[in-house]
C-alpha cells in the first residue's frame, strides 16, 4: 500500500453505502489488488470480472473476497450466446454454466449477461440465439440461486459486444421468464440516449437487478473504452437514478468507468475519484 | 474530365434508376465538380448539401443543376433546432426558413432535418425545442411546397448531430403533422441496429420521404465520418430496403457514405464504386 495524497483518499464516512466498484474501472489491477484498493477506499462491495478471478482460480478468489470483507455485487460476464454453428452454441452454453457456478461460489446472486454480437450480418438470428441461450441457462441459474441480468449495451457496440442494444429489448427478453430469475442491468452509459428510457425503466421495475454509472464524454473518442467519470460528461445521472429508484431498485450502484486512459492511473486514485464523483454528480 | 480506368467507369446502363448520389459521399468536390462527376457516371439525381451550394450562391447553383440535367433528390440539411437561449432559437428558425427556400429554388421538395444535439445535459429540453422548431417551420415549408424529412441519427452521434436517435421517435414527431408535410428519412446506417426497425418502417409508411444507404464497418474506427461502402460492412441492406419498399416507398435511394478516407479518392472512382456496390449489395 502506497502513501496517498489525503485529498485523493476516500474516507469511509464519505462512501455512499450502496456504491460498488466494478472491477473494469481499474482493469489493470489483479484481483488481490482490486480488492485491496476497493476495501481500503471504504467501499462495501465490488463487481467482479471473470478473467481476473480465473487468474487465481475461483477457490482462491473466494478466499480473497472473504478476507477483504467486501460483498460481491455482481459477476461480469456471462452471455456471448450467438455462434456460427452448433459447436459454438454448445461452447457458449458450457461457459455460461461455469459463469453461473462462479457467481454462486463468489457469493453473488447476480450474473451480468452481455449477450454477444451477431455473426456477420445475421442480426435476427443472433437475437433468436440469445433468447434460446437464456432459456437453456435459466434452469441451471435457478439451481444455483443465481439471477440472470441482461445488460443492454449501446448500439455502437453491437458488432463487438451485444446484439441487445435497448432496454426495451432486454425487458422483452426478461419478461419471458420468472421475475425473480431473469431481469436487467440498467447502465446509464448504455441507455441514456433512449427516448423511451423512462418508460422502460418503469416497466423493468423489480426486474432491475443492477444499476451502473459512468458518463458520456463530448467528444467520445474511444467507442469501446472511452467512458467518462460521473460529472465529466452530459448524462443526466441524477435523473436516471431517480427513475431507477422510483421503479423500486434499492440495490448496489456500480461505478463502471471503462476508460482506457484511467487504467494507467494508480488504482487508489481512480477509486477515490469515483467515490467523490458519485457523491457530487450521480 | 480525366481519363478513367474502364473497369471503374460506371455505365449509364448499370446505374439503378432510383439511385442518387448524396454529395457528402464526395465531400471535397465543389458543387460544379460534384454535379459533373455524378452526371458523368450516369446517375439521374443527386442529394445536395447547403454548404457547397452557398459557396456559389443558390442562383448559380440552380443554373448549374439545370445544366447538369440532374434532378435534386433532397437538400441536406435543415434542423439543428436546440439552443441555449431565445436568440439561438430565433437564429435556428431563420436559418431553417432559408433552407426551405433553397430547397424550393433547387427544385427539390425534400428538406432533410438533422435535428441538432442537446445543449449540455438538457436532452429533454432539446427534444421539446425540436418539436417546437418543426411546428414553427411547417407553415413556411407548406407555402414553399417543401416537405420536411426528419432523419433519426445513430445514438452515438447524439452530442454532435441529433437528439432524435430512433425511427420511432422520428415517427412520433412526424405524426403530429400532416402526412404530406412532415415525414422521415430512413438511413440504413443510422437505424439498422434497432430491434423495432421493421415495425417502425411499416409505421412510417407513406411518410418515408427518403432512403439512404451506407454500411457499418467492423470495426468502426471513426464515430462520425467512418461509414462503409455497401457490402463492406454488416448491415442487411437488402432486408432494410425490402422493408422500406414494402412500406410503400418508391422514391430515390441516396448513397450517403460519409467516409473521411474516401474523400481523398478521385470523385469519379468513388461514384463508380458506389454505383457498383449498390447493385451488388443493397
Amino acid at each position: 500500500m502506497t502513501a496517498l495524497d489525503p485529498v485523493l483518499r476516500a474516507d469511509a464516512t464519505t462512501v455512499h453505502p450502496r456504491l460498488s466498484l466494478n472491477q473494469a474501472t481499474i482493469k489493470y489491477a489483479d484481483l488481490r489488488e482490486a480488492l485491496d484498493v476497493t476495501a481500503r477506499a471504504g467501499y462495501s462491495s465490488i463487481g467482479l470480472w471473470r478473467e481476473p478471478v480465473a487468474e487465481v482460480g475461483v477457490a482462491e478468489a473466494m478466499r480473497l473476497v472473504a478476507e477483504s470483507g467486501l460483498r460481491v455485487s455482481s459477476l461480469c460476464r456471462g452471455g456471448f450466446f450467438p455462434a456460427a454453428d452448433a459447436a459454438g452454441l454448445r461452447a457458449a452454453d458450457a461457459d455460461n454454466r461455469r459463469a453461473v457456478e462462479e457467481a454462486a461460489t463468489l457469493g453473488t446472486d447476480v450474473l451480468v449477461l452481455v449477450c454477444g454480437p451477431p455473426v456477420g450480418r445475421a442480426l435476427e438470428r443472433a437475437r433468436a440465439q440469445i433468447l434460446h441461450g437464456i432459456e437453456t441457462l435459466v434452469p441451471h441459474a435457478e439451481d444455483a440461486g443465481v439471477r440472470l441480468a441482461i445488460e443492454p449495451l449501446h448500439p455502437m457496440m453491437i458488432s463487438e459486444r451485444s446484439a441487445i442494444v435497448t432496454l426495451g429489448e432486454a425487458n422483452d427478453l426478461a419478461e419471458r421468464f420468472d421475475a425473480h430469475r431473469v431481469g436487467v442491468v440498467v447502465d446509464a452509459y448504455h441507455v441514456w440516449w433512449d427516448p423511451r428510457l423512462r418508460e422502460e425503466i418503469a416497466r423493468a421495475g423489480r426486474r432491475i437487478f443492477g444499476y451502473h454509472v459512468a458518463d458520456w464524454l463530448v467528444p467520445t473518442t474511444d467507442r469501446l473504452q472511452g467512458r467518462g467519470m460521473m460529472g465529466d460528461g452530459v448524462i443526466d445521472l441524477h435523473g436516471v437514478r431517480a427513475a431507477v429508484e422510483a421503479a423500486g431498485y434499492d440495490g448496489p450502484i456500480e461505478v463502471e468507468v471503462i476508460d482506457r486512459t484511467a487504467w494507467e492511473a494508480p488504482g487508489d486514485e481512480v477509486v477515490a475519484r469515483a467515490c467523490a464523483a458519485f457523491l457530487a454528480s450521480a
